[in-house]
């Protein structure tokens, strides 16, 4: 998918959700996990009740991969039906992988090309060889960490360097920024800490961000927008549990789409604000 | 798995081998891809012909990932195959996760828990948060990336620190070093920048170094040797292709393990320079 493509979506559906499936099956109900594929069950009628008010979902790999190869077999039929169901939806695999350039290459090809996903989520430590890789596929994007929405972001991303002054999630932004572009590569910034997100809209101005952290992590809105909104929108607001898992009974779908359009219906409001629809 | 009873088994297999599981069925013989299984096949042939010489092995888990649900079953069934033909060998998942604390549970539990690993490569930009649950479980191992054998290292890892004029790999080994101890954490420091890995050693005397880069990546074993052995060996220096793949005949197994037995003798004399037996 382009930017053209993703920004005139979320014109379409005046909102720059994106849904993070991440499903976690000890609050499922029991009309779910008595089926066949939980997870894939669940999942289905999540994105039936949420796709009319976003326009990305992310799947966190981590919860998939927790359940051995059936949950890969679900995820991958996750992946079908809202391809085939869902047409336009933009689909980013929250997998933050990064190696040698030998075995990104790898990866690349695994969830671009056979997963089918247009984005992945990828750590940038080990450097320009395990991120080029993935920056070689056209019309997909690479999702580079600069600064997480956790504790632990303080540690390292925001270590000054000697020679420039900067935080090293800064360094990692400006070095970026020259390996690939605004129309293949995201970076992660987290709305828990709104001020970061500024310094990071500040040396990216033109890149899409895609903001984790909003919901159960505590982060705003309206502050994310304020620090993080450029000329074409520019980012995605991902929420997960604070939807998914916002009901945990036989109402759960049609609860976590309550939840959903009030979060389009925030955005909405924001994208009016700036003129933006 | 305690550092003594890995210790214990380098010091009777005069070795300290970690062989790479990164199984690239492009370069399997025609015997082997016709079964049903082929990866299993080929990690069975290439466990039983080398685990004489190596006392741990790694799967680098992008390998099984990229062939979708059948690779996670490919990837079960060798660690079963491991743990009950060839009991004592230490399992390192090479996945090079890290994420929010939440997720970094989900992980560290399918990891050790569910295939049941003995240990895990991580990657350490998100931080303590994302590191934290894998040191919390007992005998198990969190092998956390300092420096790495690629050339994208430079990047960001040796950034230099403003307020302790450190490099980024010194500081993560500093901080990490408080998170847990030379029991239950190991570092990634490659084999291609063997001062790097001084600087390694001397920040973290006690604790194993996983090193890479041994064989088709250029790295040299008695320089490694040189600047990574501890008086309890300290190393495990892992060698996948230049193993695994030195055939790729119906032999590939035979010469697999007459390449594993010359690293293996290369490792003893190592070691008995050293009087570490």
């Amino acid at each position: 998918m382009t930017s053209d493509k993703l920004y005139e979506n979320i014109r379409e559906k005046r909102s720059f959700l994106c849904v993070g499936l991440d499903p976690d099956i000890s609050r499922f109900p029991d009309s779910v996990l008595e089926t066949d594929d939980p997870v894939y069950e669940f999942n289905k009628k999540i994105v039936d009740a949420t796709s009319e008010f976003a326009v990305a979902y992310k799947p966190n790999i981590a919860f998939y991969e927790a359940l051995g190869s059936g949950g890969w077999w679900s995820l991958e039929k996750t992946v079908e039906y809202i391809r085939k169901k869902h047409p336009g939806i933009f689909l980013i695999a929250d997998a933050k992988r990064g190696d040698i350039g030998n075995t990104s290459k790898r990866y690349a090809k695994a969830w671009f090309e056979d997963y089918g996903f247009d984005a992945i989520t990828i750590a940038p430590y080990m450097g320009h060889d395990s991120v080029m890789p993935f920056l070689e596929y056209k019309d997909k994007w690479t999702v580079l960490l600069a600064v997480t929405s956790n504790r632990g972001s303080a540690d390292f991303q925001m270590t000054i360097e000697k020679e420039t002054g900067l935080y090293l999630f800064e360094k990692v932004l400006r070095q970026a920024s020259r390996w690939g572009h605004s129309d293949n590569l995201m970076f992660v910034a987290g709305a828990t800490q709104p001020e970061m997100l500024g310094r990071v809209r500040a040396i990216v101005p033109e890149h899409f961000l895609l903001v984790p952290g909003i919901g159960a992590q505590g982060g705003d809105l309206h502050s994310v927008a304020e620090h993080g909104l450029n000329d074409r929108c520019g980012l995605l607001v991902n929420s997960s549990r604070a939807i998914i898992h916002a009901d945990e009974s036989d109402s759960f779908d049609y609860v976590a789409g309550q939840k959903a359009s009030m979060i389009r219906d925030e955005m909405a409001g924001i994208l009016k604000d700036r003129n933006l629809i």
